[in-house]
């Protein structure tokens, strides 16, 4: 079977590794031979050292040419990933990809032209890193409806507040060290500011509830403006911030968003550090299952990808999926009572306790203790969202400030 | 699609409910109605009054006659599940079944007979109940070379040494609350002398290590022999007790075994409490996986079931799965240097503490603090097992004692 590799930077050169290293194995167990034939590159120079370099062209056409059975794209972003998947695919050529940007985008399009052209588009990868997710959720859980799913989906901002909480470090420090990790692009806006989360998000509650579930749609906020406060206020009340990716199936409309929360540190998640990568998925008749690994990396994504390939080998996805055409109905708020922390950033500090307290007992919402600096916190215990959001709208047209709050989450 | 259902006890009931709750979804998703048509059980009178009374019989003949297209088999055990299950594989016709007795003990044949008449036996539900495990370990991790499985994955001895922990209860009253749960049968010796654990650890081994692993070879030891002396040792040590299922590949042999562990409260495992199950894989290219759930029980074993069912449905596993002829050489000693917590039981304590320092420095292992009831604890630090072991019989000679040693698990 002859592979074609688009792209051969972090994921594609790990993809590359792995497949010659496992070349005898497949073979024997599922009896195929597995080449790679041709690697699409952008800069060809960069390999003329390569052992491999008769394998390297920057030329599409070379690929085409190369004939090949199977197309493995590791280039991401939309384009021009989005040009070379649809030519393949419209050859009914099977493509695995890691993209998610372009799944999250695309994706539908591209299942139908897959489709269409009776052949596939696998992309295990483009979610979780290594950690085997789509698949488990798609094909296990058929007998399940999926109540909710919730995740630290995003390695990179895992990172960044883990080394702020863990070795009080400061954001722009902890970022710099991400990027020196190799966890966090160059330019990170699509980590931090939690678009790579919301887009993962999207796909897995697209699959979870058969619904079509554009990431656009759905509320996305980063973890630029979480402070070295935040994270000291965090400890003094045994919590940890933690960007999140939830959603809910509320009677067939969805609630999705990604947004920065504090957790318990009993929470499932209190343990998920660093670059690690955890999914909880909630079925009515399976109950909650975890799921935790690696989200991101060369081998551990790579590691996917070899898991579709075989898939593809032994020829067992036939029908394309994941197509859901339905557009789901979505809810704006929070859907469940919730425990907040709320940040005020004001001018005066010393007046403003009494008036917020009094703000709060007016809309008959409990808070408890509060934290003197230029910052004050307040805990809301167990309130609807909606409801917070009205009485900090009222708090704003009497006091000066900027505020944010954040869901306190438990489970 | 005729779904004949062989026994209809908790599985089998569940499996019964969830088909009907989900019959309408799984035809407007996979384009099939299935219909369950027949329910083998043994005592018919029991059903006299069911609304369903119809559909079940105690005569295997009705079930031949009622001309299945899929055979769902909850029944459990050897016989007479095997005679079942052969037949209806020798006729081509597909087999999901729960069973990992069966499956642990006559796998390999149930594979080769189902791939003899062109057809398979599924049984993802066999291991870890709800969770998704075997269908990710031999098909998303298809990649990998799997070097090391563990896992807490019989419910019945976690929740018994969970309660034993928490609420400290004798074994004896913590063993009647699970069988009053309904997480232990009336006859427990399977779920607590670990063979239902080494069963599965065999399943699980065989599919990761691609090779043919019988779990009659591997060391089995269950938690009958845990003390409530034993738990409060363990807590004064903030160490915890888990009945731990453990393989790992070692250039190509397999140590495995199911037994007792000390853990420290940092181990991934010390929240897995209860019923709860996971299993921990590690693979070259993906690192550490993590798969937590529930593992047992009636709605998340027919979970997996149903997963099976729908797979079988699309027609997805067109070729039987997870045969491996090649025996397996085993290692017998735990292969990584660990720290140890032995239990001596002693008639004359006071004489002892001396003795036992001296034999252990004699033979150059370092150990740690002691408690003095009826019961001596020596820790052992960073020591091979075969050495503790050598060691151990030495003191036999000197001293008349019982001793059982325990691994400290840290990961």
């Amino acid at each position: 079977l002859k592979v074609a590799l688009l792209g051969y930077g972090t994921i594609g050169s790990g993809v590359f590794e792995l497949i010659e290293k496992n070349n005898k194995i497949i073979n024997e167990n599922y009896g195929h031979n597995v080449e790679i034939v041709k690697i699409l590159v952008n800069r060809l120079k960069k390999y003329k050292n390569d052992a491999n370099f008769n394998l390297f062209t920057d030329q599409f056409e070379e690929i085409k040419s190369s004939k090949p059975d199977i197309i493995i794209e590791t280039i991401g972003g939309i384009l021009p990933a989005y040009d070379y998947i649809t030519y393949f695919l419209s050859k009914g050529i099977p493509v695995i990809t890691a993209n998610k940007d372009l799944i999250a985008e695309r994706g539908s399009e591209l299942i139908i032209l897959a489709k269409d052209n009776n052949t596939i588009i696998s992309y295990e990868a483009s979610v979780g890193g290594g950690i085997p997710i789509l698949k488990p959720l798609q094909e296990c859980l058929a007998g399940n409806e999926i109540t909710s799913i919730s995740a630290v989906i995003n390695g990179t901002t895992n990172y960044i507040l883990t080394q702020m909480y863990e070795n009080n470090e400061t954001y722009d420090k902890a970022l710099e060290n991400a990027q020196a990790m190799g966890f966090a692009e160059s330019d990170p806006t699509s980590d931090v500011e939690g678009f790579d989360a919301i887009r993962k998000l999207a796909i897995l509650s697209s699959i979870g509830y058969k619904k079509n579930i554009k990431w656009s749609d759905l509320p996305t906020q980063g973890i630029s403006n979480i402070t070295d406060l935040d994270i000291v206020y965090a400890k003094t009340e045994n919590l940890k911030i933690k960007l999140m990716a939830y959603s809910q199936n509320i009677d067939g409309t969805v609630y999705g968003a990604v947004r920065p929360v504090f957790i318990t540190l009993n929470s499932k998640y209190a343990q998920i550090n660093n670059e690690y990568n955890a999914v909880i998925l909630e079925g009515d008749s399976v109950g909650e299952l975890m799921f935790t690994g690696k989200g991101a990396g060369k081998y551990p994504t790579a590691s996917a990808i070899l898991g579709d390939l075989i898939d593809i080998i032994q020829n067992k996805k036939r029908y394309p999926e994941g197509l859901y055409e339905e557009v789901s109905n979505l809810q704006h708020y929070y859907p469940n009572p919730s425990h907040y922390v709320v940040r005020f950033k004001v001018d005066e500090i010393d007046s403003l306790t009494s008036k917020l307290f009094n703000i709060f007992y007016e809309h008959g919402i409990k808070i408890s203790r509060m934290q003197d600096q230029s910052v004050v916190y307040v805990q809301v215990f167990s309130e609807n969202e909606k409801k917070l959001i009205d009485t900090l709208e009222s708090i704003r047209e009497e006091i000066t400030c900027d505020y944010s709050h954040y869901i306190i989450y438990e489970k």
